[in-house]
C-alpha cells in the first residue's frame, strides 16, 4: 500500500496529539508516515521534507506544531501539496497562538486550518481529499460517518429510556 | 469543462470576499459554480446541497460565513467531500466569532479553515486539492507559486536600487 | 403533566453540564424531555427534531453544545419556537468559542444564550419563558427567587456575627 | 393591543442601535413600549421598572446596554419576566465588554443574550416567547421565516444567472 | 474605632479571595465591616446597603463580584462614596468577563477597580483614600511600602549570596 | 483654591483624551494641575513628581498612559497618595493592552483603575476621594448625579412622547 | 560605511511601517540594507539570505511581517545573528496574530519581538546591540534619549503655562 | 570572567522560570549576576540598578516579570543597553497581561521581548547580542543549534523506526 499522507510535527512532545491523525488514518486503512521536522531546529530538512514530498508519492501533508507554529505554513511555501495545520494546545495561551500561527497565512499559500489538538479531523481531512478520487475510501468514510451517527442514536435511546442521574453514574 | 467546486456563502453580503475563491479558480481554468445558501435562513436548501454535491460531480465545497458562521460546518456534517470554510470578517469582533465557529469542529466532521476573509486561499487550497491527481492543474499551481516568487524578486530588486522614500511615493 | 421543554444536546459528555437544567425543571415541576442531537453527527435526526418539536407540544428547546456549537442556531434555523443556547466551557479556550458559535447569529435566527457552562439559567429561562401564560409557575419561580434572597441573608448575618476567618473555616 | 414588550436602554446614544427592536415588532404587529432606564444613572427608576412590568401587562423586556453593561442583569434580578439583552458595540473593546457584562450572568438570574448589536433578534425572540401562546403570532412569525427563505433563494437565483461581477456590480 | 471601610461580595465563594482585604485593613488598624450584597439575589438590600452606607459613616465600599459583575458598579450608581471593584476569577473566562463588567463604567459612575482577585490591593486602595486626611494611617502605610522593599532588599542579598539552584531549594 | 488633584498623563498625545478630567474637575471646582510626565522617556521626572506630589499639597494622582503604559503604576510605587490610572484606547489592541499594564498591578501597590478612555470618570473618582472629607464636594456630586438623573429622565419623557423615528431624527 | 543591519519584510506592503526602523538608523548613523523577503512566497530566497548575512557583515537581523508571521522565526532558525521581529498590524485582528506568531517561538530559538508596528524601536534595539561595542553609537543613543527627555520637558513646560483648551487647539 | 548579563526579576515567585536564563548562559560560559529588582517595591533600587548597569560593565539586561510587568520597560528607560524582557505566566490571564505590558513599549524605548515563560530564549538571545562581537561565543552558540538539530534528527529516526505506539510508551 502506497504511502500517501506525510504526518509531521515539530517536537515529541505533540505525538501524543497528533497520533490521533495516525489512528484515523489506520482505521480508514490509508498509508502514512510520521516523522518529526521542527521548522526552527531542523529548517534543513524542512527544505528537503516539503521539496521532496511530492516526487516521494505524498499527496497530502498533515503538519502540527504550537506556540508560533511555522511548520504547516513553511511547509506549504515549498510544496503544491495541500497542507493541513494542527494547532497545538500551548500551556500560556492555550493554543490560540498555535491557531493564529497556523491559519492566518497570506494570499498564496494556504493552510487547511483544523481546531486546536484537532488532530483526528486532520486525518479525517486527508482522507476526505484522497477519496474525492478514491471511491473505496468514500466508502469507508460514508461508514465511518454512519457509525458516528448510530453511536449518538444508540446514546440517545439509551438516555431517553433512564433518568439523566442513572446515565451520569453509568459513564 | 466540468465544474468541481462550489463555492457557497451565506449572504451576498459575503460575495466582495468570497469572489476571490472564483477569481483565482478562474485563473487556474478550474470550473466552479457560485452561489448562495444560508445554513440558517434556507437550511433545507443546505441539505440538498450538502448532500447531493457529491453526486452532481462536485469535488471541494467552499463554504464562507461571519459571525456564528454554520456553514462551513453543516455542510461537511452531511457530506464525504473536503469542505473548506473561510470565516468573514465581521464588524464587532473582528471575525474571531466566525474563526472560532468554523475552525473548531468537533472531532469527526473536519472543516479546512484558511485565513479570516482568505477567500483567495480557499481557491487555492481547492485548487492543491484537485492537482492530487491532476497533473495539469499541479503544473499551473507550480507556476502560479513561481509567479508569486518572481513578483517578490522584481520588487526586491527594484526596492534595493532605490532609496525607500522613493519607492514609498511610487506605490 | 405534559412535556413542554425540550433539553438537547450534542454529546452525552456535555450531560454533567446540562442536567443542571433538567435539575432546576424538575424543582420548578416543568415536564421535559432530556435527549441527544448531534447538529454535526446526526444532521438528519437534527432536522427531524427541530421540525417536530412544536407539533410535539414543546414549547421551548434548550441546547447545549461545545467548540464550534451549530446545534443551537440551527435548531432555531428550523422552528418557530424560542431555543435557548448553552455554550458548552472547552479545554483550549474555555468555551468562548461555544459562546460565539451560539450568541453571535445573524438577524433573523435569534438564539437565547446564556452563560458559559449556564445550563440551569436555561432552565429558570425556559420557566420564565412558560411562566409568562401560567400564574402557578410564575407563583414558584416568585418563590424561587425569594428562597435565593432567603439564602443570601442567613448567610450575610452569619458572616457579620462570626470572624470571617470562622466562616472560611466551616464551609 | 395591548402593550406585551418592554424595550428599555440605557442611553439615547443606544437608540439607533435598539430601533431595530421595534422595527420588528411593527413588522410582526406586537405591542410595545420604548422608553430610556440608565441602571447607573436612574437606579431608582430601573427599580420601579422591573418591579412594576409584570402588573403593567409587560410579558418580555429587551434591556440593551454597551460596556459595564448592567441593566439587562439588574432587570432581570428585579421581575419574574424573561429579560433579552442586547449587548451594545463599543469603541474601543468592540462589545466585548458588553456581551461579557450580559451573558455571564450567575446561577438563578438569566439574560437572554443576543449577538452585539442584535437588537432585531432580540425583536425576534421576544415574539417567539409570546408565540407560544398565541397562534396568530407564530403564524407571522412562520410567514417571516418564510420570507427569508425566500429572499435567499431568489438571491441565489439571480447570482447563479449572471457573472458574479456583474451581480457585485448592481449591490 | 469607627467603622470605616465596608467590604461587599456578591456571594461567600468570593470570600476566601476578599478576606484579603480584611486582613491588610487589620494590618494598617483600618476598620472596617464585612458581608455579602449579592446584586442579583438580593437587590433590594444592595439599595439599602449603597443608600445607608454615607449616613452609617462608611467612608469607602469595597465590593468584589465574579462574572457578569455588577455589584461594585450598581454600588457606584447609589452612593457618592468611592467604591472600589474587585473582579473575581472565574472559571471559564479566567476573570476578564468580571473585570469588564466593573471597570467599563459609562462617564458619570467610577469604579475604582484592581486587579483580578486584587483584593488585597482593594484594602490598600481604601487605607490610601482615608489616609489622604489621616497622617496616622499614612505613616502606617508608609511603613508597610517600606517594609515591603526591605522584604525585596533582603530576599536580592540572599539571592546574590547563593547560588539560584540552592535558592530554590529553600524555597 | 489649593490644587488637590495632579493630573499626569505620558505625552500630549494624550491630552485629548486626558482633558474630561480637568473638565469634570472645573464643573467641581477642585483644583488640580495638569501636566506631561512620561514613565519611559523621562523617569528622573516621574521620580520626583511621584516623591514630591504629597509634600506639595496633592491629594490624589491621576494617570494617563498608553500601550505598556507603567506611569500609574510606577507613580504608585513611589508615593502614599491614591493613584487614578487611566488606560488610553491603542489603535492596533484597542486599549486592552493599556488596561491590563495598569489594573493588573502585583500585591502591594494599587492603582485604581477605570475605563479605556474614561477620564472623566477619573475625574469624578478623584472628587469622590476628596469629598469622603470634604461635605461641600460631597454636595456638589451629589448634584452632579442628580443631575445625571434629571438628564436621564427627561429624555425618556421625550423618547415616551414621540415615535422613536422622530426622536432619531432630532438627534 | 559598512553595513550591520539587514531589514527585510515579507511584502512590499509593510514598507510604510518597516521604513520607521530604517529612518531611526538614518538618523543614529547605522548603515543597514533594507529589502522584500518573504518567507512563504520566496522560501529559498530566505534561506539564503539568512544563511549568508553573517558572512556578509551583518551584525542583526530586522524582520518584519503581519498575519502568520514566519519570517522573524525562520530567519532566527537560520542564523546566529540576533533577530528582532516587528509584528505589522492586521484588518481582522490588530495584530495580535503577528504578535503571536512572532513572539511565542520556542526554546533554542530567541526572536526579539517589539510592540505591533514598532520598527522604529526595532531599529533603535538594533542600535543598542551595536553599540554594546560601539561607544561612539552608544553617545548617540545616550544623546537620542536625552533629545526625547527635553522635548517631554519643553512640552510639559508648555502645558503648565496655559489652559489645556489652548494647547489643544495648537496641536 | 566578566560579567557580561544582569538577569533580574520583579519576585523571587519568578525565580523558578528565571533561572533557565542562567541555566543556558552557564551553558553557553557567559557570566552573569541574577537578583531581584522589584519595580514597584523598590522603585530605588530599580533606578540605580538600571543607571549603574552599563559603568559595572554589563552589556545586556534580562529583566523578567508577571502581570502589569514594568520592570523590562522602565529599566529600558533608563539605560543606553538593551533590554530583554520575559513575561512571566500569570494564573488569572496566562501571561497575556505580562506580555502586553512588556512588548507595547512606546516609540523610543524598546524592549526586547522573548515568548511567556520564555527565560531560555532570553538567554540565548542575549548571548546572540554578545556573539556579534565574540567569535567563540559565536562558535559555542553554532555549536548549541547544531546540538538541537542533532536531537530532533535522533528523534526523527528513532520515531520512523518504530511504530507511534511504541515510542509514546517510552517517552
Amino acid at each position: 500500500m502506497d504511502v500517501k499522507v506525510g504526518i509531521i510535527m515539530g517536537s515529541d512532545s505533540d505525538l501524543l496529539v497528533m497520533s490521533k491523525a495516525a489512528e484515523i488514518l489506520d482505521e480508514l486503512k490509508v498509508a502514512y508516515e510520521l516523522t518529526i521536522v521542527s521548522a526552527h531546529r531542523t529548517p534543513d530538512r524542512l527544505c528537503e521534507y516539503a521539496k521532496t514530498a511530492e516526487e516521494r508519492g505524498i499527496k497530502v501533508i498533515i503538519a502540527g506544531a504550537g506556540g508560533a507554529a511555522h511548520l504547516p505554513g513553511m511547509t506549504a511555501a515549498m510544496t503544491v501539496l495541500p497542507v493541513i495545520g494542527v494547532p497545538v494546545q500551548t500551556k500560556a495561551l492555550g493554543g490560540v497562538d498555535s491557531l493564529y500561527s497556523i491559519v492566518q497565512m497570506p494570499p498564496g499559500i494556504p493552510v487547511a486550518t483544523v481546531a486546536i489538538n484537532g488532530a483526528q479531523n486532520a486525518g479525517l481531512l486527508a482522507a476526505k481529499i484522497l477519496a474525492t478520487t478514491d471511491g473505496e475510501l468514500s466508502k469507508r468514510l460514508k461508514d465511518y460517518a454512519e457509525g458516528l451517527n448510530q453511536t449518538v442514536l444508540k446514546k440517545a435511546e439509551k438516555l431517553e429510556g433512564v433518568k439523566y442521574e442513572e446515565y451520569l453514574k453509568q459513564m
